[in-house]
């Protein structure tokens, strides 16, 4: 399975920059380097330590490419444990190119997506867990999908699974022992130890497995429904939401974020915006159909923004007592299907109030929210910037980020969460067999079920098809 | 002049990748990063020698920013001459902008555009040309241009420089100090070897001079007007030649060049093609001012490439003789204009022809041919290929890369070219006062002002703005 050739890529974003770097690994790495780099100092490559920079120029022949800093490491004190030299050359797309097709012509291989990562994990130097979540941290963009990758990379998550699988391996071994001396009637395994055992694996499980909802929309962001007609000012409230974000990071040159529409990071914390059309009543057919896909884009969400427009609705209201009835009929529909659903009542234009209007209102919307469960309200206004950062702690307080606060360990990956539900199936078969006191051998068998999927999430437990699978999604150079 | 802060930037291309590369510079680089670092070996940075690598993590008070790689170097062996951390970090945009925010909270200040290399130069690292010539090598997008940014980085031209004008200077010593015995009528500067020196320097500031007219076009690309009316087949041309030189960069990911349009390299060497109409006769005023701004292209232009379509313009011709007659007096009227300027007659879609209408076809543009002074004809067909390699070996023969195959030092910057005119004109003006036997104290001054061009090209002479006017143009993290 592991590959023997030399694998080389641009390791640093591609483009123009000051200096690029390019990953060569392998067993022939230094070897093939070596030939093409004269150092400054004229010092011989392969006689060099590991862990040291060596100044000199990439030579093709005669023509000199470039002049470069190499680093060098010695496996399997390296990241992907083997021979590695790492090139940091000037950042001309030209100039890269150039060195890789040298390298190429030397007896390189182009390596593939997240070659340098699988072959760190084949060569035991990260877990698969730890692997994939690699790639998570380079894609994370705020600190909530930052923390949990890191924490996943640094084996919080895998560590937990790989003692409790060891536990459990022991615990096969004996009872695989039993089934040798069958006929003598011993119990070798401690059946109230590994009762114990085999309890607080389904625990384990079972927390892990509930994580992965916070988890999982942590990772991709938190979904929040914004119901509201055109023009009530939602484009405005996202870049009022937006802006805030913008300011920090606007000093440092080349973090231009890629603004994915509507993707908002508050407080470290992704929120995904989903625009939907309001829900007035209609009879008109198309209408009514783009009620349903309001409804649907609701059931997405975790949070419910009901956006209305202060002065118009404070206008077309009938002076007393009545007043936002219209609005309360709509939140009333919303609660009838999504009674749980947390519920943001946000009037927006509230600049264009005189402010006894602001008192007034704010009394009506005290009246409509304390009929509707789990709903909160708040005037703002997009254009001044007034009340979005009560928008923006709102929001924040109705997702759940205990775990993330306590930095308990949270499922993101789908793959883990469906071998984790698949082991937890069989520990609850074990638990049954053991209360029921099935024979050895049948309990065996649903162990060693469950020590499987538990070894999938790690590693322990591969196939050439699911290592396809996870690092094809890797970048190249990675 | 020289800054003593400690500046901090990234200097891999932003965006996504494997790994990123943040650099850090100045008397604190090291004692900023240290307490931010945590080794997983526990070794002090501080303690460690340069030139060295350390696998540890970034970490701001308890959070954990990144697993990184840190490469020491120790002023003045390293690139600015400062003491230098270079950050290796995970290649996510997130990441790179909370490591330099981290840095810029410890006492960092965000880098200017190159003031690393800035820094290299105040500290005697490189000379202002060899500076110079890291922007150009970054630039560099084919071959040619490398070539020429690598031979200045390397101080080939510099050298040379520096070294006419040490001897220059220790001559204006002698001159200076025969002033101060005036009196006593002794020539301590031997004459006839002063002489042999001046025209040293100026045959071979004469030679930079001259190289210049191809340098620059060199770097900037050559520049080709094809004159043609619409349709006949010039986008279809570029094309293909473009696809020549796709097909040898399309298996590496990342090196997809930024399509300048119309800019195609060719056997290494960059071309610019300026698109411009037919010159047909026509009494329009508005043409007329057409045919007026294609004539001024093509005098901006070192090849001309005369682009007309088989077909119809066999077609259109009468059977004998007076064939293709129209051509001629088109080519004929550019000759008037530039008797000088290569002329290459391209006739396109030849696919569409029976063989032996090509061969009558190539006789009479070989007629033609004959008749126009400094030109070549050319039967192709963009669209099926056929020719388009012969078209590529036609322009490359015409340009002169003599000085580039022979490595010679080649000038492509402006200000040296201005600063080598005005070295030229005061050097002229010593020999013209040797020869006259000008006074001592004459020559004296025309000397120091050689003295001074010749070392603005150096940086030995330089200024704020000078310097402010150069660096400006680097990218951010050089």
């Amino acid at each position: 399975m592991i590959a023997q050739d030399t694998v080389v890529a641009l390791a640093s974003p591609s483009g123009t920059g000051a200096i690029a770097v390019i990953r060569v690994s392998g067993n022939e790495a230094w070897d093939i380097v070596a030939p093409l780099f004269k150092s400054v100092r004229n010092k011989a490559l392969k006689k060099q330590r590991g862990h040291t920079i060596h100044l000199g120029h990439i030579v093709d022949e005669k023509r000199i490419l470039d002049q470069v800093l190499i680093s060098l490491f010695k496996g399997p004190n390296s990241y992907t444990g083997e021979d590695v030299v790492e090139i940091s050359c000037h950042g001309s797309p030209y100039i890269q190119q150039e060195i890789i097709q040298l390298l190429l012509r030397r007896g390189c291989r182009t390596a593939d997506a997240g070659e340098f990562t699988l072959r760190a994990f084949l060569n035991g130097k990260l877990d698969l867990s730890q692997a994939e979540a690699v790639a998570d941290l380079i894609a994370s963009d705020n600190q909530a999908s930052h923390q949990i990758a890191m924490q996943q990379m640094r084996g919080g998550f895998s560590n937990e699974i790989k003692k409790l699988r060891d536990e459990l391996m022991n615990f096969a071994s004996l009872i695989e022992l039993e089934l040798d001396f069958a006929e003598e009637d011993v119990e070798f395994a401690d059946r109230s130890q590994f009762k114990a055992l085999v309890n607080r694996i389904e625990h384990v499980l079972k927390r892990l497995i509930d994580s992965f909802a916070s988890g999982n929309v942590i990772k991709n962001g938190i979904p929040v429904a914004i119901v509201g007609e055109p023009n009530v000012g939602k484009s405005t409230l996202l870049n009022a939401l937006l802006n805030e974000e913008r300011a920090i990071v606007s000093d440092i040159a080349g973090t231009t974020r890629d603004t994915i529409e509507d993707e908002i990071t508050i407080g470290g914390i992704g929120f995904r915006f989903i625009d939907t059309a309001g829900i007035r009543d209609t009879k008109d057919v198309v209408e009514t159909i783009g009620i349903q896909k309001t409804f649907e884009k609701m059931g997405q969400a975790q949070v419910v923004i009901y956006l209305v427009e202060a002065p118009s609705a404070f206008q077309a209201s009938p002076p007393e007592g009545e007043s936002l009835s219209g609005i309360l009929i709509e939140l009333q529909k919303i609660k009838n299907k999504y009674p749980q659903k947390p519920l943001l009542i946000v009037m927006n234009k509230v600049d264009q109030l005189a402010s006894e209007e602001t008192e007034q209102l704010k009394k009506q919307l005290s009246v409509i929210s304390s009929k509707v469960e789990k709903s909160q309200t708040l005037l703002l206004s997009a254009k001044t910037g007034q009340g979005v950062e009560e928008l923006q702690s709102q929001l924040l307080g109705l997702v759940n980020t205990g775990a993330l606060r306590n930095n308990e360990t949270i499922v993101t990956n789908t793959r883990h969460y469906d071998a984790l539900l698949k082991a937890l199936e069989e520990i609850q078969k074990v638990q049954f067999g053991l209360e029921e006191g099935l024979s050895g051998d049948l309990l065996a068998i649903d162990i060693r079920q469950a020590l499987y999927h538990l070894g999938e999430i790690t590693g322990e437990i591969t196939s050439d098809d699911l290592l396809g699978n996870i690092f094809t999604n890797f970048c190249i150079g990675k």
